[in-house]
């Protein structure tokens, strides 16, 4: 994990050695983001992809809205998964014609606020069509809409499958045509297509893949649609490393695949935008979870740490967030990165149960009391995605550095 | 799922209709806890194990402040697992004198906190024993205290071990003599011991077993101990039935065993009081999780119900919680118990990913928006166990009725 320079033996964040950042936090533990790293890898993208492909921020990711302000300012969107994201995005200065809303079963009240907000909503059904018609008629305002089409194809090796097959997800493909003959009858504002296969996937080969369907796709459908394309979201999908063994995703053929279809799109669909939706990818590598350790036990040859931290304020590091198999999140002692001595180290928090795991048997400096236990790759799916009130414990704080 | 009535179609809570109840609730999703049910499940207990056992309210399985106000007037003690946790149990009005804190890394705060309040505090480590006598100095208060020991033996069929082999928990049974030593010059109030080897058992013979050895490891550790055994916890481990083909736990052999047990301590450890710790047991049963249906899909021949409740509420019904292969809670459409139609459903939440999924392919009454889904065994590790803030959605309330 090289993203964060190491400066006598001390991990460094937003240029501060841990031991004065946790000092700054005042407490333990917290969750810290990198600025430095978040604009990083915006960068790297904008270099790796074509000019004219537009990055959009999926906020579930990250939703601390310190974040969400700074990727604001570096994206071209921000993509909102419900009414209080959408309060957030607006609140960090998002502008309503860059934000679209996607999540199925959407409130009447949350299509009410997305109207009244004027961003473009991800339509996921009928009903949602049924609903916009009024809804824009009473607020004297046309809902903006994109179709979220469930693809006939799968996005293989992807961590989670968001297409094909049946899918809570968007519109299947098959039902599209007639959900477009009801948006042009219902005085919506139609802008274009949604396609997203999946997430977490670390094959450029699979990402590629399924950039081109999902394009042949909204090329088939663009032409029974009541205007022109002048929005296509291909979705996202970008993994990172997590586990030993990984291999970083490899951006040169993405680029590549987009630069063609981009070139495409210009004869295919003259107005449309290629949007490529990122959460994870953008800020998961960026972000550090910090506890301290509170106790050392040996029990039977094991050696545990107990900390301050665990399962309740990070429940993906713990291996209880969708993974089958619990395997080890990158780990180390912050205050100790290049310590001689080392030694299998199992890091527990203090809940009462064996899911309260960070680290099982991982070779670790040896830590003691008032060390400072670091998690890599939590800047996504962190503390907004863990039981924070589980077992009463104090809420873990976030800063961006 | 037998313990709520059905009049007309409809699942009755604290003899109140469901459709009833969700409008005093005024919004969905809420939990709802039903204090007849956790006055008879008590009642039952109290009638299935021998006079003499004292039974325990293991808050962290559902520490809503009403709830656990409600048990504290019906069982003989509260165990919390966090400072947290005691504050809502002291506000509850439970006696300290009848409150332990176990928990592996208590923070030195929470140590101060225990001992101020006057609360049994189970020892999980050296350290606390040589923090606890610095601080019983300080506030001219000793600490009361009890080993909470890891066996040497395992809680056979549990659904998580709590002891036996390395753990965190506790101090393993090797090192509690050398432990009750620094007690007895520690000037602390030495109490008993605290034994408790795993959760969610359907086996009676295990539980018994488990118990019969705990007896044995705490009578064997009495000798050494500085002061008489006043207190011996002897853990819980009673399961709920969640799926199909669990039977209930049997009580009548577990009744007989603590008899046996309590006849022999009479004569082994005469001032010491038994103490059965339960949570899960107590208020798993007695609640419901109800969310409205938002949206009826038919995805490539697949029902889905979209609901205005998910993952974000209830982890563990998700399957994402300690569950290595995801199995369907039970479910029911609560205002259409009865109906005659049915079909395989699919019950998913609002959020933008496949893990929220309440139901997969069940046979459920057929159901349209607005409809109310339930899901039984929903009183424990519920509400407090669920990350509320992931994705922005309204948080739930909790009702007791």
């Amino acid at each position: 994990m090289s993203q964060f320079p190491v400066i006598g033996g001390e991990l460094q964040v937003g240029g501060m050695a841990l031991t004065r950042l946790a000092q700054r936090v005042g407490q333990t533990p917290f969750y810290a983001y990198d600025r430095g790293l978040l604009r990083d890898r915006v960068g790297e993208l904008r270099r790796a992809l074509p000019d004219g492909i537009e990055l959009h921020y999926a906020m579930k990711a990250n939703p601390m809205p310190a974040v969400v302000g700074f990727m604001a300012g570096l994206v071209d969107g921000i993509d909102v998964a419900s009414a209080g994201e959408l309060r957030v995005a607006l609140d960090a200065g998002a502008d309503p014609r860059h934000v679209s809303f996607a999540g199925p079963g959407k409130r009447d009240l949350e299509l009410h606020q997305a109207v009244a907000s004027g961003v473009l909503i991800n339509l996921e059904s009928m009903r949602e069509v049924r609903l916009l018609g009024p809804i824009s008629q009473a607020l004297g305002l046309p809902a903006r809409v994109a179709v979220r089409v469930n693809p006939d194809f799968e996005l293989k090796g992807s961590g989670m499958k968001m297409g094909g097959g049946p899918k809570q997800f968007g519109v299947d493909v098959e039902h599209v045509p007639e959900l477009l003959s009801h948006i042009g009858q219902s005085g919506l504002v139609f802008e274009g297509f949604h396609l997203f296969a999946g997430s977490q996937n670390l094959r450029a080969d699979a990402i590629c893949d399924a950039q081109q369907k999902a394009y042949a796709l909204a090329l088939r459908l663009a032409e029974m649609a009541p205007d022109p394309v002048r929005f296509l979201n291909l979705g996202g999908g970008f993994g990172i490393p997590y586990f030993p063994g990984e291999q970083r995703l490899d951006l040169t053929p993405i680029g590549d695949n987009l630069a063609g279809l981009l070139h495409r799109a210009r004869a295919d669909m003259p107005q449309a935008k290629l949007v490529i939706e990122l959460g994870r990818y953008l800020v998961g590598e960026a972000g550090l979870y910090v506890c301290r350790v509170i106790d050392r036990k040996l029990s039977r040859g094991q050696v545990f740490l107990v900390t301050d931290g665990g399962l309740h304020h990070h429940l993906s590091a713990s291996g209880n967030f969708g993974q089958v198999v619990r395997k080890n999140y990158p780990v180390t002692i912050g205050n100790k990165v290049d310590a001689q001595e080392r030694e299998a180290t199992s890091v527990v928090g203090p809940l009462c149960t064996p899911l309260d795991l960070l680290a099982d048997r991982m070779d670790l400096a040896v830590a003691e009391p008032g060390d400072l236990v670091v998690v890599f790759q939590s800047g996504a799916y962190g503390a907004s995605a863990s039981p924070q009130g589980f077992l009463g414990h104090p809420p873990c704080i976030e800063v961006l550095v």
